[in-house]
């Protein structure tokens, strides 16, 4: 089983809390790390959330989200390249080393033309990347999201895109909740050995009640977490494991008694 | 583009009808062909119903559906076997000579077991399909529907299934709705060359309504829909194109307007 110290809270999985507060809730809860999301720092302004997350001495295992890719016209394409250049600018000053890539809705009906996009768009954005000291995390989600969240939908889609790239300068980040049903999944988890650049955690509950907000907590859904989660070591990542979910109910709750819940489940099916 | 020859409605389409209101309607609208589902068969029972197809001249492109093999106890996968056997007899009565497998959703947390009695289910149940003329068709669902409705998530899954029997026994249904997104859709189309057994057709709307009413009418969503079809003509699949959608807004309209627009979509997407 995982321990404690690898846990990272995501900050969206309680929601209605201010950056300031995720991050007293990580200091009180003991939690060594912290996901954030850039709408929560940008409510602070960057300098502020800068400091303040210095100053709680919690680590930040990544920025979410840089992607966006695909667009209809070049001018849109230029905007969406020029958004990522200061996502990487604004991980850089938050002191993570990894920005989160959720590649793209598609554009039109264009597949596999969006997904070249995708390619481009990371080839536009990697050399400041890497000048700044950040690595870029491609995320494959869920088929389901194909086409209006992520064209990428395969951790081997996923993996191709960053070979193309220096294991220093692009990589992968699995998250259970999309990948889960994958029939190649472990296979898939071994031929990332040294391109994992984070791994995300949740469940799949059996009915799913919706398309975003479907996912839950930990123990209460279908996912082999521990299986997944030894496969994913075995390939050699050994960072911080960020607990993301999206779902109302959790959301609704009381962000102590989450994260509370979130730190046993953490330990007992994770 | 394909021609009216080729179209099939899926009786599921206007899920109001009964058998004989469905087949009154293809006759009606010049439809040629139906995909008929058990639960209206056995609203009528199987030797009225067979009677009734037989003098509509109506062809039944295919039976839904066998499969839902996955069951935690040797007893339940033995019942659910003798109802595939069933299955196998009630679409060699009504004259088709394909079952559509849809193969069940997952046991337990053990998702490779589940796949594990999928190949055992199908093996136990294809020699009285032989038997009987019946070919089973395996159709992978979204990976949305892997805990709940089908192990079977992709096409490479289902090819490589079909596989280890004779073409003349067990194929593939290809359901647009459920793999447009796969990233080697069209590899995997054009590897399944001689073992294609159906193909359906849908659309993927954006926003998606909802997991299990999410697909609209062709024309109203992103697929290729054209595109799809080509590569699965070139594959050699010559037969009905199977028009299924669940959709409660489509549900709702008079079955005469939507057999009409079906046809008219069906001329201009597909």
């Amino acid at each position: 089983m995982a321990d404690l110290r690898r846990l990272s809270f995501n900050q969206i999985t309680v929601n209605s809390w201010t950056l300031r507060e995720a991050l007293d809730g990580c200091v009180r809860h003991g939690i060594p790390a912290i996901g954030l999301w850039r709408d929560k720092v940008y409510a602070m302004g960057l300098r502020g959330a800068a400091k303040l997350v210095k100053a709680s001495g919690v680590a930040v295992s990544s920025l979410c989200r840089g992607g966006a890719f695909p667009a209809t016209t070049r001018e849109e394409r230029q905007k969406r390249i020029e958004d990522n250049l200061r996502a990487i600018d604004e991980a850089a000053a938050l002191g993570t080393t990894v920005l989160v890539l959720v590649c793209g809705a598609l554009a039109g009906r264009d597949l596999e033309g969006s997904r070249s996009m995708v390619v481009d768009g990371i080839a536009a954005i990697e050399p400041h990347a890497c000048e700044r000291g950040i690595k870029l995390g491609i995320e494959p989600l869920h088929p389901m999201y194909a086409a209006d969240r992520s064209v990428i939908v395969s951790l081997k889609q996923a993996r191709e895109i960053a070979a193309r790239f220096a294991p220093e300068s692009v990589g992968v980040v699995v998250d259970v909740f999309h990948v889960w049903h994958d029939p190649d999944l472990y296979q898939e988890i071994e031929q990332l050995q040294g391109r994992i650049l984070g791994f995300h955690v949740s469940d799949w509950p059996v009915p799913l009640p919706g398309i975003l907000m479907g996912r839950t907590m930990m123990g209460e859904g279908v996912i082999e977490l521990d299986r997944i989660r030894s496969a994913v070591d075995r390939a050699g990542y050994t960072g911080p494991i960020e607990v993301e979910i999206f779902n109302q109910k959790i959301w609704d709750q009381a962000g102590d008694q989450v994260l509370e819940l979130m730190k046993r489940r953490f330990l007992e099916c994770v």
